[in-house]
């Protein structure tokens, strides 16, 4: 006897909690899609291509490049709220799309200071905010000059645009400056800092002001792109508080909506220095997935669409996540298996096809101190690197 | 400068870690459907409608009944394994699908063993677990035959197909057991178990065997629904290592792959009885996505595909879970917003159409003992159902 076994026949579709549109489909869209089920909310995204992370993984799409005003239009006519998996929507069309009547969260002002870095150094900096030294260049000759008052290496940066440390060089002379430059574009240059750590302060932000600021995780970069991150950094109590009250600051000073990661850099000396700041979920929030009462995705979408946002709090001592890079062998989602059988991993893969060094996965692990979780999320992530 | 806004239209598609297909699309595909994205594994589902639960979330999908056996065809070959999200494909069609050739975990005779509710008593019991007292019924004279050696009230079940409670039905006496059987349809009559307490063994088993059991659960049910369910269950040592024991030589026995939850009735008098078996995730096994450090839903995944099982142990002291209900007034997803605000509360709805007392989600909280999380379950499942 089979009963009601296609019980939703019989009644009409309910409607959805809330429809969001996401301007871009990669990684973090993907995994803001898979949280996007647990509140019922649609999520529609704009794909550069059918084969993107969020698209393989389900989400409804149109395809256009991130400056396609009128898919972007299509998809916000459909949708409560607009909001973004990357930076590279140009501000004027975002600007559009208020002008519009639309809802763009975040606004163009907070997305400005995520993807132009001289504006955002400009700006954070006559709000008081400390920055590392910093000097708009248009030739070599910019970047000695700024390199007589910080000393060499200097860090050379394309102005917009860069992610995963694309963009981000640092030269140790007036000739590996010049063969930066030589590549074109606009640039700042900015001083070398001395690091102790880096921390990112990720929080998440509603239209009205409320936030909830997730425990300090702390960061390592290879070559400008995030490796690894424990949960939660152990620093100095009164710098920790430094850090959390300076990220709030600043996403306020932004007019952030949803989630937000601030990276600081805590100097030699025990300072505090303002790096890179990304006005969606990031990198450095992934490990809230198994180590918090609500993952950054969830705080997105909550934050985005004025809901009440989730209790950031760690429901485990403490966590690791390390990000899988392509081997460049073209082998990484046949080692899974491998990966698996290391236990106490949680391995994400995003999906995407192989290249040397692209980000295709993390693999997150909690455990009862930071370096115990470290130790088992490295052995997850070489499996599938292949090392 | 926008650089390398769209890569993967530089590089070729890559290949999906594997290939499932899902008969049935409700909450449990879904959910499943969620985790497979972690794991970059392809899922395609058999949905009665468009509207069903995994679709809105994304599945890709072809339509049918649970018998359809063309639909089911063309949905395992494309894909590596086809497994279940409940128990109504006919064993005759899993029979055929196997013959084709078809990789169909869990196997026809553990379904069999979940979907026919007589021949899993009349199986376990000849293979000496112990079950309740129990009979095939025609008529009330069978019905009162049973009550002569167990007394009054008597559970009279229909045979197959029913779940949630449907086709289950307390009675105490010839009355009300013949308006049971007035409706038609093959029945067993069983006792009416004295119970202490209800836990459900859930574990996940490769075709080789290996098998990983999650930490028991209690669960409370109402009107034959899972309500409400607190991890880890608080028994007596011996009790609780009896329980895994029986629920793994159950599953043994059985040949379960995948996924499979053992409920046992704990007596007044401290036995152990075997109540129902669902070979595929369980709406007991709901709170593993925060709880534990291996969802049954990706332990769903991993065993079906067998790869190695993940680690069911808890990541937390304790959890809880209540199943959100509808509430009949149709604003129940209207009403997300307030129990959001419950802090702490991990809330999943199901993008259900509503009716009254039909499963429309539920809410996970973990703490530092189960009656701490289920006080804060309870809260927001309460909001959800305007209670």
């Amino acid at each position: 006897m089979i009963t009601a076994a296609t019980p939703s026949a019989q009644v009409q579709a309910a409607p959805y909690a809330a429809r969001v549109g996401m301007a871009g489909a990669g990684q973090l869209a993907r995994m803001t899609f898979q949280a996007a089920a647990d509140l019922d909310v649609r999520m529609q995204v704009l794909a550069g291509t059918a084969d993107d992370a969020a698209v393989r993984a389900g989400a409804p799409y149109r395809l256009g490049p991130p400056d396609d005003l009128a898919a972007l239009r299509t998809i916000a006519r459909s949708a409560d709220v607009l909001t973004l998996d990357h930076e590279h929507v140009p501000i004027q069309v975002l600007e559009r799309l208020v002008a519009d009547g639309h809802v763009v969260r975040p606004g163009p002002r907070a997305v400005r200071l995520a993807a132009d870095k001289l504006h955002a150094r400009r700006d954070l900096q006559a709000a008081g905010f400390p920055v590392p030294r910093f000097a708009e260049v248009h030739d070599v000759a910019g970047v000695a000059a700024l390199a007589e008052r910080t000393g060499w290496p200097v860090v050379v940066k394309a102005r917009g645009g860069g992610y995963d440390g694309r963009g981000v060089h640092v030269v140790r002379d007036v000739h590996e400056a010049a063969a930066v430059l030589a590549a074109g574009g606009a640039w700042l240059a900015e001083e070398h800092v001395d690091l102790g750590s880096e921390v990112s302060v990720l929080l998440a932000r509603r239209p009205g002001g409320e936030t909830a600021v997730y425990p300090l995780a702390e960061t390592t970069q290879v070559d400008g792109i995030c490796r690894e991150l424990t949960l939660p950094a152990l620093l100095d109590p009164q710098l920790e508080l430094d850090a959390r009250e300076l990220g709030i600051a600043i996403a306020e000073h932004a007019g952030v909506c949803g989630v937000a990661a601030i990276e600081l850099f805590v100097t030699t000396g025990g300072g505090l220095l303002v790096g890179e700041l990304a006005v969606r979920p990031h990198n450095s929030g992934h490990a809230t997935i198994e180590a918090c009462r609500t993952s950054q995705f969830h705080n997105h979408l909550r934050g985005i669409l004025d809901w009440p946002l989730g209790d950031p709090g760690l429901r485990v001592p403490a966590a690791a996540m390390v990000n899988v890079l392509g081997a460049g062998d073209g082998r990484t989602t046949s080692r899974l298996p491998r990966a698996l059988a290391v236990p106490g991993a949680a391995v994400h893969l995003y999906g995407k096809a192989e290249r040397a060094g692209r980000k295709l996965g993390h693999v997150t692990a909690t455990g009862p101190d930071p370096q115990a979780a470290l130790q088992i999320a490295r052995a997850a992530a070489s499996e599938l690197q292949g090392a």
